[in-house]
């Protein structure tokens, strides 16, 4: 049974079919062999229905849920189109994971009996093995859109639970689970070694996948980011449940000092004195409890903690030694990982730590695995990071299972690296990326590290205001009801007036995200946006900046996709130096903003404060000669424009008196009318299937010399 | 001079173009002509600038504005592109005549001297009377459309305010005026006969104008309009001021009984303890102000009120008699002129009654002109009726002057009917129809009549509810840029589906002001149109029952214009026996609404309280074998829907679920799903410049048998 243990995980480049197909259906069974393995650790059925954590899923769930998995993906990814058991499909679809620690689920479920799971379960195998053999499979392997894609994420969905559901057992009375040989303890323990602060000489880190890595990954390790990481300390090893007890010693839990607010506020909800599995016994002797056994603690292992207690114990630790002691961030962890390893789980002979089940089945002292001065660069147990996880530039969301990694992208759930004894599959992997919630407990410690450089926070948060939504999609999104891009349809109106020559300067006003300012920038040599709102100015500023930009679109009623626009994708990367942007009050310009050759004018008008002084101001920002355009819906509304400030739209003298007719009586003195007034269709999307379609008129406005 | 007098109002149809330029050119001259012979009557040019009326501009206005306003209209009519004095066409454009009683004006305006704007009324006389030798004349004569309209109407409009500044020089102080020998009052002053009420048969009335009618006609008298009037009685005489007088030593004026409430309400802040024009001298016996003089009261002349001073006296005239007596209806007016006269102004030798400066400069006695038993059927002073100014059906705007009439569609302004004795031009014609406030004076007194017939309000006002504009333009308006109108666009997918024979009903739900209804009964012998809400369903029934339906546009800004949509345009009319509205609750459909052949939900899923219900149950509504179209956006609003009565547009056990999937699973067991859906692209005006777009998926059931 031994061979189940110390699998690696699929090499999808492969270019036999055969022979891939049948590499597939050995990971698959040996996958939902060891899942079943672990269940044996249950002393009874009955303690499938227990509720090891009340933020939770009994395990009974999870049983249903690795096999339920398999076909709702294959189901959505239109491989299949019948469903086994539509109740089970649902009953068993979605898990509690990412609840608060204050938040009990008292939802009532009510589970069916353990032989009617399993009998599902293998329902579920033959049928995924079926399809093993019959799915299409060709010399180019598997690839993130090909319908194996479903099954090999099956697989991977169920080795993560292999792991998670380890720990749910671990916090199952020891009365209900049994010790199994397969699972077998490392024996080992014993005095912890003293641990000391090396050095880790600065370099450049580069994350990520891009489309062509053979090996699966989960849709948040794809994109690329690269980091400069500076020289840095880091521990030798693992902190060890020794190390950790000084901490305790030292009234660690007592004291509010060491505690970030979210740490102290946890410490008190659920009254912690010591780390989740360590026990004081009876006779005031630390027992530590493993998946299903209890032991003494042993010193030399390392420490399982969460997030939380890791900072508290840096934070006593810098406060004791006065240097600024904290976690790594997860560009230290990678730092660390490749001056020290050069090898990843498909590929090495015998795994270099106590990681992917090839050594022990619990943790093992943190001087037992050497990599150079380091130990434990891998393996043992999880370290957590300061990194909350966050996409790298180029992500995106796989469509089969949207939900995975986007829940997780709030600055709340923070990265854990280098894998456990029970780490398998991806989770072995150099690149694989999981975070929790920073109260989890998993098989995780840490290790930590000195260094004064300020720790940088990659968040490019998806944009979810929904005031702003609507421009981002106007000015990035795919073009809309088969229109062209407005920004398209109006530099095309454009183009016959645009200025040529070297050393030429445009000013767009109400440039909202800025595409048009872009698109202007092919024209120019520099181009300055402006607009009223600063939330709209940063998304402009950031595609500038970081050449991407992200936001949600909303599709049907809550639903949204995840949306990455990126420059160069508009052919428009060579543009991001000849742009700035700067919040302004177009009422109320400040001079600098001068001596223009073009100024576009796009829904400014409209969106002004004093539309009137505006248009009367404007020729003192134009060069003799320069054009001006005005592309506007002149849609006023009365919390933005005083009725008296409007430039039309209403009964001037008796008669209807039109916004064109204001601009002509406005501009008249200063500025020439250049061609008849063109009317161009805008779209904002407001919902999936609702749309704002604005009717802008262009007029075009030369200065007289 | 005196051939001033007397003129008559253009025959359009005139086919000789030299003849019909020459008459213009006369009636235009003579009206200009006893205009200025008006504002001889004032004392001096200071008594121009004294406000006769605290609601009204001061002469100067009414001096300017006359001249002012050809230019106006020619320069809108695209007749001329050049103002003459910008300042001028600016400052004498609006008058001040439609305030309330108790709204003074307090506006600061800056009047410039008599003799500049003499200077600009000679200029204007010039610039004209040039035009009318050179603007293309054919032998088709002068119409609606025609750049000549802009001059008649200038002419009208000048002969309107001669009678309306007579009665502003009738409220100037007698001090500031001077009577003229051609201004001369009837001497013809005496008893006053006794009144009585004479028997009118009834029958039909035929109001309004054709674009062929010969005669210069306003807006608000064009269209067609029929009316069967009961038999009444009619007051022999108008009311003398001996007969009136009997009101107030009845102590009419202080007994509130006899007053509405806004009559009240007038006489309360007036203190009106008298007719306006009534002046007790020191010595307590009662004289009349005329235009420019002030004569002992002639007890036999008609009594001038104003309409809620007359109705009061009805009302007492009514206790008093405990008869039905009130003011007549337009109708009934018409009735009485039809009986007893079968000319008009045009053609007649000579006038018939007090009118049009053909006789007096002044009223005259009640019983100096008899049209058969009655007297004044037309002239002496105008005769209030009970009727607000309405449109009749197929009323249109006229472009250049498209306030002249909307702005009295109010309800408040009532009509004034038959003329006075200055009433020239088109005033003195059977079809013009003049309206003002209640609380107004104009040369006006009345007739009563005894009546028990119930008054009839032809009021279809123009809707204005901007929540059910979209729907009115959406079903009746113009196709929205460039598109087909939706109904036309969804009846052409439903094509295929609809059911052929006899004997096939259809049932509509959410079906908005109709126009998917009308179309479905091209196709079915009954459609019912359900909506839930009933401020729709009275639009529909409008058009239905009276064949066409009326609402205003959102143009740009404050801008609309006011739209008039008849079923008949359509080809809908044969359809209107055919179709019934309801108000309903789709989610809770009452029984009788059964069996239908075909049921088409039109936006009834996303504007459902409980969509859910609603789709669960309508197969209960159709015939085996019967089909449910379902045109919808599936865009459910918060205050409408509660989330878990939606279809999908949500997550759900962890996928996304959209509405279609839902549509799929609750309708499946009862219906089959035809053919693929379709996107429909529906268009909602929101403004001039902005556009509600809603992509609607059409989907095809076909009930199971």
């Amino acid at each position: 049974m031994d061979d189940i243990k110390g699998i690696r995980t699929l090499v999808l480049s492969e270019s036999d079919p055969m022979r891939l197909r049948e590499q597939v259906r050995h990971y698959f069974h040996q996958t939902y062999t060891i899942d079943e393995k672990l269940y044996e650790s249950l002393a009874d059925d009955a303690a499938f229905y227990l509720r090891a954590d009340p933020l939770r899923h009994p395990l009974v769930f999870y049983l249903g849920h690795t096999a339920v998995f398999y076909i709702n993906k294959l189901i959505i990814g239109r491989v299949l189109s019948q469903r086994l058991n539509p109740s089970f499909e649902s009953m068993f679809a979605v898990g509690v994971d990412e609840m608060s620690w204050d938040d009990l689920n008292e939802a009532n479920y009510n589970w069916p009996p353990i032989p009617e799971v399993r009998r599902y379960r293998d329902l579920v195998r033959a049928r995924v093995d079926a399809l093993i053999s019959e799915l299409p499979l060709d010399e180019t392997g598997i690839t993130w859109a090909s319908p194996w894609w479903a099954i090999v994420m099956g697989i991977e969905h169920q080795r993560i639970h292999l792991e998670t559901s380890s720990v749910l057992i671990r916090q199952l009375p020891l009365s209900r689970v049994r010790q199994l040989e397969f699972w077998k303890l490392c024996e080992d323990r014993g005095e912890a070694p003293q641990n000391e602060l090396l050095p880790v000489k600065g370099g450049t880190v580069r994350l990520g996948r891009d489309d062509s890595d053979p090996l699966y990954g989960w849709d948040n390790e794809y994109g690329s980011a690269s980091y400069e990481v500076e020289g840095f300390k880091a521990s030798r090893h693992l902190v060890s449940n020794l190390e950790f007890h000084e901490f305790i010693q030292d009234g660690g839990y007592q004291k509010q000092e060491y505690w970030t607010q979210e740490g102290w506020a946890w410490k008190t909800f659920q009254q912690a004195e010591l780390p989740r599995f360590w026990i004081r016994d009876a006779e005031g002797s630390l027992r530590l409890r493993c998946m299903a056994s209890e032991i003494p603690l042993p010193w030399n292992w390392p420490v399982e903690v969460n997030y939380l207690e890791a900072m508290a114990f840096c934070n006593w630790k810098a406060a004791r030694t006065g240097r600024p002691i904290r976690l790594p961030s997860e560009e230290e962890w990678y730092r660390l990982r490749d001056l020290h390893l050069d090898s990843d789980q498909p590929w090495w002979t015998k795994a270099p730590g106590n990681i992917n089940l090839e050594h022990f089945c619990s943790s093992c002292p943190v001087d037992r695995f050497a990599f150079g001065e380091f130990y434990d660069i891998i393996g043992n147990v999880w370290q957590w990071t300061e990194t909350p996880i966050h996409p790298f530039p180029g992500f995106k969301i796989h469509p089969i299972y949207d939900d995975f990694s986007v829940p997780t992208f709030d600055g709340r759930h923070n990265l854990i690296k280098g894998g456990s004894w029970i780490s398998t599959g991806n989770e072995a992997l150099r690149n694989s990326r999981y975070a929790f919630r920073r109260h989890f407990y998993q098989h995780a410690g840490f290790r930590y590290v000195e260094s004064a450089a300020e720790l940088t926070i990659h968040d490019e948060p998806y944009e979810s205001d929904p005031a702003l939504l609507p421009w981002c999609d106007a000015n990035w999104g795919e073009s809309p009801l088969g229109r062209p891009n407005f920004a398209l349809t109006l530099l095309e109106a454009l183009q016959p007036w645009l200025p040529s020559g070297k050393g030429r300067k445009a000013l767009h006003l109400g440039c909202k995200t800025g595409r048009s300012t872009f698109e202007l920038a092919r024209h120019f040599d520099q181009v300055i946006g402006l607009d009223f709102t600063a939330r709209l100015i940063r998304i402009a500023t950031a595609m500038k900046e970081k050449g991407f930009i992200r936001y949600l679109r909303n599709d049907e009623g809550e639903l949204q996709s995840h949306i990455e626009q990126r420059l160069q994708d508009f052919g428009l990367q060579e543009t991001a130096d000849r742009v700035e942007f700067w919040q302004a009050d177009v009422s109320n310009l400040v001079e600098k903003f001068s001596g223009y050759d073009f100024i576009l004018a796009e829904n400014a008008v409209e969106g002004a404060i004093n539309p009137l002084r505006f248009l009367e101001q404007i020729h003192t920002r134009l060069v003799p000669g320069g054009i001006l355009a005005i592309a506007d819906g002149y849609d006023f509304k009365d919390e933005t424009t005083l009725p008296e400030h409007r430039v039309g739209g209403f009964r001037k003298d008796g008669e209807p008196y039109t916004c064109l007719e204001g601009l002509q009586d406005i501009l008249g003195n200063h500025f020439e009318l250049l061609a008849e007034p063109q009317e161009l269709l805008q779209t904002l999307r407001q919902g999936g299937r609702r749309y704002e379609l604005k009717k802008l008129q262009l007029t075009l406005w030369k200065k007289k010399t």
